[in-house]
């Protein structure tokens, strides 16, 4: 989801510039973003450990938010306004090809996420962009955090699939190198913006099924 | 779900039918699906009390389904055939209005499956009528099955809402007296057909927020 389908790092820059606008705030707002998102692997790594009880995204988001707002000198955020720019993961926009690629994948598939983000957060990132969904599958639903066994069992057991029968599209090679231990097949979606301007996306395995630039394309590969 | 948005009655018996053509077999295909769906609340209830351990619908399905087949004395169906007829479950038509009436309250609302079906059986439903939910809550989301109290506060929970926020559409007033009492709104949908030709629907509780003949009022009454 976040870098594979939406753009988590343009959007989360947006929402800053605009809070920073109505509070009259300096931040680079790029580095904010890139130390937030650096902020997600080891915060859900802390849950994993059981350091940390179960702890949604939302909330795990809302603590790194409270760190980086100290470390970036904000003040003056009222608790309405600090929701509302946690609440940023949840207006993130699609890439140009997303809305597009899963609705021509829906004709044939079921088309479902599969992310660490929260129930509340995916559903609301999907109203607002037009992601088609037929379901939304999230890690909160087992209170685990991927790459746990319990998140990649759980598309084929709530389907009632076989592993082989179910794929993991992402931009992210160990997330699809995990899906593949447990039987799923993987489509590797190159998304060198990711992380900005001037990035490169990792090379593939050979080992994944498909390599793509876009879900447009995924979908011709897979004969939509 | 169950009566609610799909004619399970009327799709279970066609189901039958085509089966019992294809399979030369002399079945009274009402009686037929009214015993099977009569089986509904005693299996979940074995599994609530914990006779069972968690079992899901397609499971409780099938059991009830050997049962019938026996108490009916149909012989000779293959392990594929037996599979397929239990899967009409996933196959169920909805009620006229129910495609037009959910596709308008999307346009404001998110609207989710609420339902003791599986997860897999509520995907492969919408998928085939056309259903356009947002998202696809289920019993199996939680491993307890209504009237629980888990069941009513996953809705909530999941999409970070207040209960008063969630509103319960349902054809059956047990239902939606239950999801009051843990706060959610009620609308009750009148569906006097569910039991076939020349059934009367329950009286509304004078509690319930709305009480509806269809979907597409529901729509209208909530402003879409």
């Amino acid at each position: 989801m976040f870098g594979t389908v939406v753009d988590w790092r343009g959007s989360v820059i947006r929402e800053g510039e605009e809070m920073g606008r109505k509070k009259d705030l300096d931040v680079d707002w790029a580095a904010f973003a890139d130390k937030w998102r650096g902020r997600y692997a080891p915060s859900m790594d802390r849950v994993r450990r059981g350091e940390l009880p179960w702890t949604n995204l939302d909330a795990l988001h809302r603590a790194s938010l409270e760190e980086l707002l100290e470390e970036f000198g904000v003040e003056g955020l009222t608790e309405e306004e600090r929701d509302h720019l946690n609440k940023a993961w949840h207006r993130l926009d699609p890439w140009p090809d997303s809305v597009a690629g899963l609705a021509r994948l829906k004709e044939r598939y079921v088309i479902s996420t599969f992310s660490n983000g929260n129930v509340a957060l995916l559903t609301n990132m999907a109203k607002r962009a037009g992601l088609p969904w037929d379901l939304i599958l999230s890690a909160e639903l087992v209170r685990h955090y991927k790459p746990d066994p319990e998140t990649y069992l759980m598309p084929p057991n709530l389907l009632d699939l076989r592993p082989e029968q179910v794929m993991l599209v992402a931009a992210h090679p160990s997330d699809l190198r995990a899906a593949q231990t447990y039987g799923l097949r993987a489509a590797y979606v190159l998304r060198p913006l990711e992380w900005g301007p001037g990035g490169e996306a990792e090379e593939p395995d050979p080992s994944f099924d498909l390599v793509v630039d876009d879900l447009i394309e995924l979908a011709g590969k897979l004969g939509v």
